[in-house]
């Protein structure tokens, strides 16, 4: 598993951020456009060329394989091909994780790309933010892996605005025991626990460090 | 929680199949390309702008919120908009979910958009897919809501072909115990177990009925 450097400085990060997030964002729009779109079959059809058109320009100049997790020499870590906090993956819805000491929490609303039961969140959806939302809070710095996750869903979770936090309930060697939770405004709608590992190339006198 | 009779016959859902399906194929490769273009900035632009028109355009016309999980009157389900396996939601790797007496199981192909840990699937992702295919074993015909899940991570999950299957371990009244995992050509590389339970107005002799 290899993290890739970047030779770029803050500028260049801050012109690449400018330019690739306006066009995930409008993809993401794209996408909730094409799940409730009700024009007719004409114009469906024509959007769809347009699309084939817009992916084969995007392609004439590619990456082979997925986008990795990046960093600049001063150590900014781009982690924009994320599925749950790419800036440059329109899956993502995208998350932004705050911290406050041993304690991580985000704010974001979720719509009709994310549904399983009609009008409600998708339970896997629930598990997927938890995860990365737990697995930051396990971790300030260095990466960690998910071990074991837990996921105790007490109601479902209606689409719309919600809330995901975590905090390190405990750290016993190489693992870190997290405990959190997916809320709406009512209250807690999934709570989860979860064994985060951290890898034994980043263990502290590893010789194995990724590059 | 509603679900959505729709009054269309086999024609008009194959009609609908081959309209909509091919659209959101269209904007699934779209996703996968936005993540990984390196095309100069004011190609990067056009197609942005070129985006932000098809999706007004398909906003001419559009259902209010989420796409629901509709019904034909035979039966036929139709959970277009299911984030795993919906036909018209471009997140949706999709999943096709094949059952054989009280087993389900799923072979498909995670890119660029799944990534977590370079060159991986995000565990939420896996997740994802085996809260879906879990819970899809878990009930043939009504619908179940997962109770708890737990996941045990082997080892990373490569992007690329993968596997997910499940089985009914055991059923307690309203409850059913399912077991599962994630592989890919090495082995499983999750392991999921979970617990899902037939909402109230499913069970029999419930008067409160889904419309």
């Amino acid at each position: 598993m290899r993290f890739t450097a970047e030779d770029i400085d803050g500028h260049e990060v801050a012109r690449r951020e400018a330019l690739y997030g306006p066009l995930a964002e409008a993809v993401r729009e794209l996408v909730d456009a094409t799940i409730r779109t009700e024009v007719d079959a004409a114009a469906v059809q024509e959007v769809e060329a347009t699309v084939r058109a817009a992916t084969a320009r995007l392609r004439d100049r590619q990456i082979d394989g997925a986008f990795g997790v990046r960093y600049t020499e001063d150590g900014r870590i781009m982690p924009w091909g994320n599925v749950v906090i790419g800036l440059r993956n329109p899956i993502a819805p995208p998350l932004t994780v705050h911290r406050e000491r041993d304690r991580c929490w985000s704010e974001f609303t979720l719509g009709a790309a994310y549904e399983g039961p009609p009008g409600h969140v998708h339970g896997g959806i629930c598990a997927l933010v938890l995860d990365h939302v737990l697995g930051s809070a396990s971790s300030p710095e260095k990466p960690n892996f998910t071990g074991t996750l837990t996921l105790r869903y007490r109601r479902a979770t209606p689409l719309g605005p919600l809330r995901a936090e975590a905090r390190i309930d405990r750290v016993d060697g190489v693992k870190t025991y997290v405990v959190g939770a997916l809320s709406d405004s009512d209250g807690v709608t999934v709570e989860a626990e979860g064994v985060f590992i951290l890898p034994v190339w980043a263990r502290e006198g590893s010789t194995t460090t990724p590059t």
